[in-house]
């Protein structure tokens, strides 16, 4: 497979469409990206880094960073995680109504809840969270440049009124060990992560290599095949089934535009468009990834 | 991979929980199948047919059928299918709520709100729509014995209140065209097919074989990454979470204890259990499974 | 009180907003009715009959009719009416959601499901139950004149899609005893009844009256007190709450436009305007008895 | 009527169940109340105020005192109140569904949010609110003793994690003005308020004299049906049907076992017993309440 040119041949069929779907706007820093960023980066296992378009711009990778966090606390958590289910939420509406109805437990590690509940497990173990979030991070894409933004941070936590709502609720329900604003906090940093496409795609090449990062290995095999199959039945919201039903592979949206898959044994592919459409995933980008997909035959199914 | 003393090993591991969980109860002719049938087998593309335990005795195969009706209807509707959603329920209680919330839209082709629509456009599209399920599977499974149990069928069709309930609903909505009564006939009717599992894992080959069954093609790789894709995210209903987690392969359980999953390119394995977990799924066929694919490491993950 | 001066004056002043609203259109029978008939008639304990407008005009009395039936059975049912509750449904969306969260028992006997078991338990005790009904309701209004509109109750039969679904869910639960087409086939011709506002100020008069109907008790006090708080917190759907906050008093809304409201002790008043509000109560008939109890001081608060 | 010797019967009558119910137990001040606490008190219109048993210890009102907010508010909200609905919650569950299902505007304004909003438009009138509050209480009554309990509000505020969420989801509605733990403070602190039960038939006396208090208009007669018609439709939580179905009377309860009644033109009625049923209202007071109403043939139906 010539990863380059099938890249190349997805971006060239998708440019007819830049700008199409709407910049997500709660905070001025993100309503402030160019609607017209388009970019894809794939890190092959048998064929190195390819890249077109926008790949060494930094975005604002936000729900992208939940997989980074359930990456660091699930080798510890022994046997099953009881604080978090792993279903898809399929629900239209905010998970408040499930999580009430479930007992304050979070429907799965992605939806907004349930990475509260990763960010409050992890607060437990690190007694410098956010740095260890760097560290990890920067070790994973070996880059030590990468860094949260700040501002996109204070601007999240200043309008955090529903993640501040399902904080309470569960913190009501004890399943929130820590104080509601120190989790915040560490959760709006790790969401204000910047990088690149390039350096996202290197960051997660461990999920298509059985759990090695440049040769070490950072989880099990075991863990991987979780977190792959978590990314599969619920990385894209209630978009999930549309997703696996199109695209056909696991992977991770953020509200900054940004898309991270995987095909486990073969390659992480990363792409970046800012246009969402109205389920809250990127537009663009999930048009070139069903598109690369059904060109060259690579999915899970 | 020797698949015969994998599926061996997983057997004898397996056997002392024989008997575990509760056999369906709610018609008869499900309520006297013996609790301890235990069987497993595999139909792999490089390494032919494997089977232990009760692999030659009929089951009754019920929502294992969804797939099937699934499989001849799908290569006929022109785009994306309109009158049926593609997201996993995510509600622990019966889809009627979602239905009513969706506007008669079923959340996917595996509830039996889909199901039924899609028996539904069966239907429309064929003379004699019983027969017609019959040529398919007969044909899939290269077996002529093949027939429906017409006692489950009459005893599916006296309880079958609820999908009843769902019936008229849909129709109240305009998302049913064929009268109540006549739909639920043809369902009852495939629900109620009797297979062997060796007779399963023949038919549901084309899902491994990129859609094609004794070197026809019987429907397109686009329809197979559909149909497994489905199966992945819907296929063991809000259970479906926890089955790629722990399994990560697509499949589709019965309520008479069977579950048919798939490794496209590899293999279809199936396994036959009675005893049922509160979701409704066989709970020693979700055990066999996860333990198949953590000792062999063969997964889609 | 000059009541008659009073409907007068109520009368005149909502003159010019006859024809407001959306009239029914579901069955051919309500589509056609003249969207600008309007009455009022008042049947005072002391004070005699008044009535202004179209009150003498037979109109499809259609929900009014589940007081009458509930009348019929409450007083059998001994202590509490366990397959009824006796809440509010609070429930935006149809009651299916709420009766399947809650196993098949109704909110409470206005809302359709209640009203189907209502008619169920009317079934298990009367030989003919369609002849009790007409024969209670000309007893109540001394009119043997009144009768069902057939033509309206086999519309209604035929367009009955998502009480069938009701019906059959609540069979499913076990609590429907009769089967689903005779349930409905009563329930159909008793909401068909047509009578004149005259009538029916007159037939409801032992609900002002502590259950007398022309001078024979008719119901205990006791049931009278249940019947009318049970129209006062669940008459008018999910309106119930604004109805008794802006007209204070117990009623019962139907969707020909009809409305029938009890001060207990003092009078019966009923409206008649076809044009619904979207919560499928008659507009103008609820402007009209927020003005008579505004202007006279006249209700339960 | 012989108000007294009544509600001795009733007094003697209950006697044998003193001590049911479950006392609330999630702040320590709560949970420490005396089980066998009981009381009645009426302030009669015509016939003076009665009490037997423990009609002089004061007992923590908490919702009670949502009815005194709302007094001080509705008469000031012009036209129809925008911010919170007047239908019952007709939720089994919290009201944190429903407010998120219907963007933040609460039920009514009885349940926890929607008194959140009174509270909220409270603070926006009053430059010192918690002194506002404590003066309309002591005007009511005509007792300058009472006030609030500050161990049991800081007790409350240290727990209040769903109304927390409650209000924090509304905040992101913008449906809450002031600051989230200032609004907090308020609400807690009128729940805390502590009076007898003869203080209390006083201080309600308004709702059954048309708005006056000690000869004086404090609210019109307008204002007095609102409030009287919500308290029959909302005033116990998803057991107001059940409370307008047996005792036929307007009012509201209290976690503390407090409930207050009135029968507009007569009455106000007051209980006191500290356990609680499921739902959380008074046992004991709610068969005082209607075997009195079934003794006297005195409620609104």
């Amino acid at each position: 497979m010539n990863y380059g040119s099938e890249l190349k041949r997805v971006y060239e069929a998708c440019l007819p469409f830049v700008g199409e779907g709407k910049v997500a706007d709660y905070i001025p820093e993100l309503a402030g990206v160019d609607p017209r960023r388009f970019g894809l980066s794939i890190n092959a296992i048998t064929g190195g880094t390819h890249s077109v378009g926008d790949a060494n711009v930094p975005l604002s990778i936000q729900s992208i960073s939940k997989v980074l966090t359930l990456a660091m606390v699930l080798p510890h958590t022994a046997g099953s995680f009881r604080r978090v289910h792993v279903e898809p939420s399929g629900d239209p509406f905010n998970s408040l109504v499930q999580l009430e109805y479930e007992g304050g437990i979070p429907r799965n590690p992605f939806i907004n809840a349930g990475a509260l509940v990763v960010t409050d497990v992890l607060i437990a173990r690190e007694s410098n969270p956010k740095q260890a979030i760097l560290d990890f991070v920067r070790m994973l894409a070996d880059d030590s440049s990468i860094d949260f933004n700040y501002a996109v941070a204070q601007s999240e936590l200043a309008t955090a009124h529903r993640n501040r709502a399902l904080a309470h609720l569960m913190r009501g329900f004890g399943n929130l060990k820590a104080d509601v604003e120190t989790v915040l906090d560490v959760y709006c940093h790790h969401c204000s992560l910047e990088m690149t496409l390039e350096q996202l795609v290197r960051a997660f090449g461990f999920l298509a290599r059985g759990g090695y990062s440049w040769g070490r290995e950072v989880v099990s095999p075991h863990i991987v095949k979780r977190i792959n199959a978590l990314m599969l039945t619920c990385g894209f919201y209630d978009e999930a089934g549309e997703f696996a039903y199109r695209v056909g592979l696991p992977g991770k949206s953020g509200v900054g535009g940004g898309i991270i898959t995987v095909l486990p044994g073969h390659f992480v592919l990363g792409t970046w468009s800012p246009g969402l459409n109205p389920k809250g995933n990127s537009m663009l980008g999930m048009r070139a990834l069903e598109m690369f997909t059904e060109n060259t035959g690579l999915s899970l199914f």
